[in-house]
């Protein structure tokens, strides 16, 4: 099923999906907070015909899918995993950190994702064991060594109990003793995308919203030189809402300043 | 002196300066850390070789000429106060939220803001009494009243001994549980101009390098329908590194939960 020829083609598809769900959202990228649920389901409705046209023996998962109908299992059967409309808040203000998300996993594994920003007109792709590129050039993780001169990124996310939002600062607090700055992005597929291709060193979520939001740029990371984990040291789980990344030589010394 | 003929000049210099700076920027973007100051000291050149050209008799403030030779003084002369690269950690990062920050004061009064982001080619341009412009489309800032559907900005900051990185924690955690959710971009100057355009609603930030950041933004904000004024309720002082921008509807609730 993987081999090279085929899952070129998935990429191909992918990204006019992408595109074709883009267009859709640079049109109305001034939209009310009440049309953005109704946004993503077009978009998602989009994404999920153009790929069934093309594969539909597929499995899909898809943010909005699973929203009105539970969870769907992830099996081994070729499976595309898509977040329509990945910042949403950044959607409804116009801030320009939004994109579609389109994962390909065969077998679990993330073998093809598609990240398409519309706004800035950027699109990183990656195939597993191909590489992974921006606008069609091969991009790569950073070269630093030292957490104290590395950027990173990270989400004050959705929850906002008590606990929660404690350990959230807390844990900011403690990162930026260690770090040279922090970066809030609202877009966790974005983020991913930036530790690819160098313009964040490090990037970890706890709690985002599903499998969508990662599971085209944990590929893109990988084939760009970086590492992607569990920010607390377990085996990275695609259905765990945390994640880590970075390029190998920091991964260490992150896990150690995220454990305090 | 501060007549329409002539300020409208003011702005089409300014313009041309920040793009002359910007492309500058846009060519050594990938640049080292090591090469960022001397990329920042030469870009100050051509921007105040540009203005100095047309306007001989005119003061001059930039971040690198006060770095050199200490502060100087803002007169009521006609003033041009300048960062040529707001954003350095950004611009060592490829990271996309870099400007070229331009400002006039007239009897110390902010007449000509031009913040140029050379990256995604986004200009913002004010004029006192004239309006706010993004490209040559005027802006105006969000129309929101209530301050959790607001979106955050603020930054991490430069200082990093404990009591200023836990006041600043502290504070976060405390917005956190009152507005929609928090971003980080980088650069002050660009802050300013997304609450202009309506990305932002709310943005504060203490302890930043000096007027260079905010003497063009605060026009824009303000030419742009929104308010710019002290953190913590003072009358705002371009000279005090500290900084809070929303539209008048938000302004009180804001200041309120900053006191916090």
């Amino acid at each position: 099923m993987a081999d090279n020829g085929y899952v070129e083609e998935f990429l191909a598809t992918a990204v006019d999906a992408a595109k074709i769900a883009g267009e859709t959202k640079h049109v109305e990228h001034k939209g009310q907070v009440d049309l953005v649920t109704e946004t993503d389901k077009a978009c998602e409705d989009l994404v999920f015909n153009h790929l069934k046209q093309h594969y539909p023996s597929h499995k899909f998962i898809g943010e909005e899918t699973t929203a009105a109908n539970g969870e769907s299992e992830l099996t081994d059967e070729p499976t595309w995993i898509v977040d329509p409309l990945d910042g949403t808040t950044n959607f409804v203000h116009g801030f320009p950190f939004v994109c579609v998300s389109i994962g390909l996993t065969i077998g679990k594994v993330p073998t093809v994702g598609v990240v398409y920003n519309p706004i800035m007109d950027e699109l990183f792709t990656g195939i597993l064991g191909k590489g992974a590129f921006l606008n069609g050039s091969p991009i790569r993780v950073s070269s630093q060594t030292e957490l104290v001169k590395s950027l990173l990124a990270t989400e004050a996310g959705t929850k906002r109990d008590k606990s929660t939002l404690d350990a959230s600062t807390n844990r900011i607090n403690n990162l930026l003793f260690k770090v040279r700055s922090l970066r809030m992005s609202g877009s966790c597929a974005l983020n991913l995308c930036g530790v690819a291709c160098g313009r964040l060193e490090l990037f970890y979520e706890l709690g985002y919203g599903g499998p969508w939001d990662v599971a085209a740029g944990v590929l893109i990371v990988k084939e760009a030189g970086g590492l992607v984990y569990d920010p607390f040291g377990k085996d990275f789980d695609i259905t765990v809402a945390q994640v880590a990344a970075s390029n190998p030589s920091l991964k260490d010394a992150f896990l150690e300043a995220l454990k305090h």
